[in-house]
């Protein structure tokens, strides 16, 4: 049974094991202050372009979201999230366990615009209300979306003027900067936008997540924040290991970029089949909608999630791919699915 | 430079990194809930003798102690700790962060005994006041010391008495249980106490602490305090596999062996030259009174964190040894120690 | 400028005085372990119905709220409340700001039926989401509707099956329990639901909430919550006082059905002159739809509320009547605008 | 049976509540935007001799406090107070379930000192403790014991020096500024600290509470946290009202003045009959040591608190004095003692 439930069913890049292995004996600072993670703290500014961002690594993507979200925000003030939003939905109410609310907004492709966070920003008027005060987005969005750069400048002066954080969710940053439709980089991403994290688990590392603060007023404390949310990593120098290997060539690129075209010979093969998708989703997520009966067939092979019933007949599932998708895999879905059909 | 400044310097013992290594292009279910965590789990309840013991897999000490222990209380309950606990010094308010006091009451020897709690409990006598309900301990101790099990049972009888909940911080748990002077087991530890964590990442795992739920009562839904403190590893395997490396045989407690050994012979030799300790410390930390004069040829060769000044001219010094610690090392430190006396 | 705006804008019935007044100089206990509140609490134990209840009196809405409902819930618990539901939208995140989410459902008439809450629990599935237990609602709702018995009883049913907690936000009950419409009186409440709360600061108060408990696992050292959360008010007979005055005798619904009354005649003047109403509401708030010139000319001699904007010409407005409010002004109010209307 | 337990034993002065009757049916904007309340935080900044400050008016202490100093501190940081403080003692870990830890210091007078705030910045390294940030003092103290204008300066130049920020309960404000021993008043403070407030409830009003705030960037948004603590009164005017009453003329310093006169009374004659205090006290709360047996006397008469026990025969009591507390009955407490002694 293989399954195409997520990108995080194995471990890590071998390079990354190899990494962890070399380095074992040697005795190093904790908490994040050993040569390692300094290393690659620098290695990821240079990658980025700037220097006067703070960084920072995590193990996980919540973890990242509730300590710099909870970081930032004095208590009255609120996030605003699209209702896929991975905070609003499925953190079980982490950042509302730091005293916040997050605001929801009901959008049909999970990307925010400043038409969305207009109606948010006239609907709070007073101190009745939260303070709205800092965007989440995803990108690539939980259902796959992502930003175009036009698309970001356009949310990144919106926020500007109206005062409010643009923060980014890159859990899948990685195969969101690596799809065909994409226009933007990191360094866009560290002028645009407030504060990203760049996702290691969900691309071949074991864990980790690299949190990027580019505003200066944001940065100052930060490793207080970090270790009083239990985010500190005793040996912190598991993390450094792992974002320098990603990051030393061109790894973490090419890791996404095997999860999207993994994804794109799954899509492309659902198409010829004859079938269409929920979402455009140009990464490495993606949301046919199948018959149901197509979709017990397949599943008998392959796991994966049933996303939403489309009508009686039909539903959408998510297919995952990720940098450990091979490409005789996703060929074989597809020849089943075919066969399948043909014999139907 | 050799450090004896803590142990948690090196990486891990390198069974857990083959474990990993062996396991690592497998597809597992996320979130701790693959083969090996609940295999790793089921093991720990043997290992302790118990099936009626909910375990969960945590990424480090903070983390476990915030999560646990926030999931115990209600929002006026408070929980007690002796002036050097972890959570009230060390742990940036991690406690309080998520609503509740650590009272703190001054000891002598890092241990809690009835008539301190006793003593809280007589000072907290109505709603104006919190409401003491958990009384947090470490064992050993954050100065090296180890409770005897009738210590732990007087402990476990009065908290039974007057309702508090008792809570064990098993940061360096192996340590204590492999000590020549202790007197306990897992088993002792499961029935005397209410809930407590065996540590890993000080005793040759990556990172991980084990956290045992003795009571019944304090098991329900706590998976959700685990999401909402964004300790839930996507790859949670990554913790089960270690944690089954570490007690399929005695790597455990051979692990913690050999630190205590290695903190003996230190200890030895340090008494040889006749110097004497600031505390009882049968376990992997201590904390030798040493000549300033010494202390600072010593670190030409050695690391190791100055604990506190005891006159003008002499101070208490930490030395942690661990899983990794080599004979060949304390041998020289404290044979570079007589040479260091011989010529003075 | 006579205003419409709320129902606190005036001080107390002056009865509440006098009996201030009266005990001006009297000593007592504070904290609200003085005789007025203990007799107060007595009698609306009496009035309910039933002597296995507790009672605790508050300054404010809010303040109730969130003691309550932090109270009540454990860390990762969340309140599901309607789109309009006052500690959504207009407590300032105060609930969240206690640790806890709000689950949002869009509803047309600001009441929850079983259908709302079901599709809530069926999304919310696992440990990744918070976990709904607390329903919260409002009689009247926010828009002035109120529910009928039976609505209460098929919620309290469908809330007692699923787990969840019933709470009801009585911040003009007694608007909502004189209504001609109302079918239920204080004893239906507090066996259909958990915990409610009777406003008097909207009733005639100077301020005041006599917050009623009914189930009894929500009781427990509930007095500390309110000190907690600043809500124990030294001199706690002020409000103790107020209560035994409004309710010694039929005060409180007297002027609750003040209220409605002069809510009524305004209805029917509004109806006589052809505008309708945006929500359907029995209670002591109205919304009618006024032509945008006809409410210009009103503001010249009354405040209110423009509520919303209905189509280009035409918005409703909210008009709130009280116990305050006389016969002369509402009759004033409806021929003004019989005149505006007769002359345009 | 007299009560010398506490100063909020009475209701308000009378002039509070003719001024209460006086307004009571004009309609007015709520929540602290009325006429009154405008009125009456005008007054003060003029008695405080400044216009650049910004006051809020609120119903209680722990209520100004848990606003205040959860409002000025980011997640991390904490708060400093002495062993006796009122936040961390007597108000059910408030400040704490804000998410803030209260570091203790223990003094023996109430009062902080730069030496002990300093010793604390000194065992507060590093990011794996909280980070000091505010001090937390009262004046007078809560056994009684008052501020120098030197002793202020030296903590407003430490704190300063330190960037933390000085704030002062002023429960019993009054009695402090017209202690015999004081040397400093509202415009002193309002340039030493960085916030401050005012005591009503135990100085004649209702209930009452104003908070100053004195640096700029502790100002922002202010008006949001009032109102997600529930601490935004409805009809706001009654604390406006109250505030402004007090104010107009000397009446919150003449009713101060008499509790601090009956203490003196009650002090001369205690010690006349030759019993001694304590703690120095020239405020309105006074802790004589006296035989048990006439303590057993006097409590058939008076009722007061036993403050604790000081040898086998002899305990400290607490007497509180208050704006209501007349010549006559302090003369009979007097006359009994002495008559007691003599008979015994």
């Amino acid at each position: 049974m293989y399954s195409f439930k997520n990108d995080y069913s194995e471990g890590a890049h071998p390079r990354i094991l190899s990494a962890l292995m070399e380095s074992n004996l040697e005795q190093t600072e904790g908490y994040g202050e050993d040569p390692y993670t300094l290393k690659a703290v620098n290695l990821l500014k240079e990658r980025i372009g700037r220097s006067d961002i703070d960084i920072h690594l995590f193990m996980g993507g919540t973890q990242t979201n509730l300590t710099a979200i909870s970081a930032f925000l004095r208590p009255h003030e609120a996030a605003i999230a699209s209702n896929t939003g991975h905070i609003l939905v499925h953190e079980t109410g982490a950042i509302e366990a730091t005293g916040h609310k997050v605001i929801s907004i009901e959008v049909k492709d999970g990307k925010l615009t400043p038409v969305h966070i207009k109606s948010v920003l006239e609907g709070h008027t007073d101190e009745h209300m939260v303070k709205p005060r800092l965007v989440y987005i995803s990108n690539p969005t939980e259902i796959g979306s992502i930003y175009s750069k036009s698309e970001l400048e356009q949310l990144s002066n919106f926020c500007r003027e109206n005062k409010l954080f643009l923060y980014v969710d890159g859990a899948r940053l990685g195969s969101a900067l690596c799809s065909e439709e994409n226009d933007m980089d990191f360094s866009d991403l560290s002028t645009l936008v407030d504060a990203f994290y760049i996702g290691g688990t969900k691309n071949g590392a074991l864990m980790g997540e690299a949190l990027v603060i580019c505003r200066d007023s944001l940065k100052e404390d930060f490793r207080f924040h970090i270790k009083q949310k239990g985010a500190m990593l005793a040996k912190g120098r598991i993390l450094g290991i792992q974002f320098l290997e990603l990051f030393k060539d061109d790894l973490y690129f090419n890791l996404a970029r095997n999860a999207n075209n993994m994804a794109d010979i799954l899509k492309k093969g659902i198409s010829e089949v004859g079938y269409s998708f929920l979402t455009h989703s140009p990464s490495n997520q993606i949301f046919p909608i199948l018959p149901n009966w197509l979709i017990e067939k397949l599943q008998k092979k392959y796991s994966f999630y049933l996303w939403e019933k489309v009508d009686e007949d039909n539903s959408a599932i998510r297919l995952v791919t990720s940098w450990a998708t091979k490409e005789e895999i996703v060929k074989s879905f597809v020849e089943d699915m075919k066969e399948a059909v043909a014999s139907n």
